[in-house]
């Protein structure tokens, strides 16, 4: 397979982007990369291989430039590019730690929509306190949902949990103010009376503060609430680990007490660490498309890569396209 | 004055409720109590005081109930006389510690909404890092809201914040998935352009990152958006410190290195506790209505006494009122 990556994308490119390819071309020898960026900067970094093709340009967007025109107008940018090489049929996917909402862009503008399905959602898959994780969606392609998206967004979660991430019968939960049938909004409410009947294995209304207990493998919502929820969990997590820190600072008795507890605390932030699980897919494109984090270092890109890699060969476009057939048919 | 409050209500009803009227009979000398509940419970337990009248009355809202056929029904609940004592004048604020929707429908259907006020707001104070604390409302009176309703909670956080929290000119923050003017869906960017220009210092859109390092002093936003951030920023600490126990008992080391930090970690989780803060405020009601958090002990009781005790002194009702009444004359 060939897979395209935006080699100038995220905090830390190009040279953690080329070295998490460097290591996946070594792990996997079935992927072709197509490298997006100034050669200049990615040639003295790069493993010598004959399944690399490095792809010059030197225009870039920026974590600042505006989503929607600099798509439109950067045609030459590394992210634009390497969307486009899958447009082409010249890569299976792609990949890029750069600028969200421009790559979300890229995937609507460039890549496309399935048929069939309305909108993209933004998927990222989060950690829980036993490991195992879960798939999030929409976190923030659409601000606004439609109970029908919502549907979809299940539909679209639950195979890739199926197929990737390999758990049987996937639970699938709605993100709510409250676990019985009647609670929430206007939208979870009309959302929860479509998916009671949807072939998923729907789980009901799941809550927040059980989010990180793995109460569901797949959770739905719309892009603003699900957007929001990512946000206050890394937020919060941030703010009691900065304050842990400055309170263990804080005389020699704790500084040695902290010292005893290193190990410990490196696992537990380890655990809330979703770079191991990937990078966020964009979920109902003609091809995968993969978001990682902005911050990727060698092994989140590793596992971006591996994931994207799971994604084509599971075929899982496909799999959606034709699940919304059928449902469209019946 | 004289505040009325539900003995009954609450994880540990009586006896944490009945402990926080004494501290605060000795506290504040110009309180009256009006203690409603099961008098052979309360009276072993109560201060003797010629300002303490218990009510007495068996029956009970449980937090099962549905709330508005809850308070429809049962009449004689220790939480809907409370509240009914307040819409007769006999006393100037109800507090209870008992079922949330239950105490919003009273509120509403008993003690009654002011004049122009469309939507009551749950209005609790939540911790920050620098321990001065935010409000933040709607947090779930409403699941949804309109952009008008929004404006409204501003107004009537800001009065709050500036009077009873004595923030000079107190920075108002609509909670939103980005910082930027445009973003959010269409209820934030609609709600946005009605804040503009609204009375008070609105100081734009605020990210759920950065609301525990104190990025406003009252927060809005919908009741759906805000009690899920509530119970995400509450579950993620819990599962954060759960985590943390069990790494901390794993070995001899780490328990000798979790001794060494035992104050440490104790000031944390205090710092994440915001029963200090007092109760959550029903704001836009034509009295003072108090929801002490489900687990109040003795402390958290009191701090929801003495806030009660602020917002009758200052009349914030009044104040909310009158800034009703000139913006609809103007």
């Amino acid at each position: 397979m060939r897979i395209a990556i935006d080699a100038m994308g995220g905090d830390h490119a190009p040279h953690e982007i080329i070295k998490g390819v460097n290591k996946a071309l070594s792990a996997f020898p079935d992927i072709t990369f197509m490298v997006v960026g100034d050669q200049e900067k990615i040639q003295p970094l790069i493993q010598t291989s004959d399944r690399v093709e490095v792809i010059h340009t030197t225009e870039v967007i920026t974590s600042d430039d505006e989503p929607v025109r600099a798509v439109r107008r950067k045609k030459d940018a590394s992210m634009v590019v390497a969307a486009n090489l899958v447009k082409e049929g010249k890569a299976d996917a792609c990949i890029s730690a750069g600028n969200t909402g421009a790559l979300m862009a890229a995937g609507l503008f460039v890549v496309g929509r399935i048929k069939g399905i309305e909108r993209p959602a933004l998927a990222p898959t989060f950690p829980t306190v036993d490991g195992k994780g879960f798939l999030m969606l929409d976190v923030g392609a659409n601000a606004d949902a439609k109970p029908e998206h919502i549907y979809q967004y299940a539909l679209m979660g639950s195979i890739y949990a199926k197929e990737v991430r390999q758990i049987e019968n996937p639970r699938v939960g709605l993100l709510n103010i409250g676990t019985e049938e009647q609670k929430g909004n206007e939208l979870t409410k009309a959302a929860f009376d479509l998916l009671k009947d949807a072939p998923i294995n729907f789980v009901g209304n799941v809550e927040s503060r059980d989010l990180l207990e793995g109460v569901a493998d797949v959770v739905v919502t719309d892009g603003f609430t699900g957007n929001m929820t990512l946000k206050t969990i890394e937020g919060t997590a941030l703010s009691i680990f900065k304050m842990l820190k400055t309170s263990l600072m804080s005389s020699t008795k704790t500084k040695i007490g902290a010292l005893l507890l290193k190990n410990e605390f490196m696992s537990l932030k380890g655990k809330m660490d979703y770079s191991e699980y990937g990078g966020a897919g964009l979920f109902g494109l003609n091809a995968p498309v993969i978001k990682a984090h902005g911050s990727s270092d060698e092994t989140a890109v590793f596992h971006a890569i591996r994931q994207t890699r799971e994604m084509v060969t599971k075929d899982i476009p496909s799999i959606i396209k034709k699940e919304i057939d059928q449902l469209g048919n019946e």
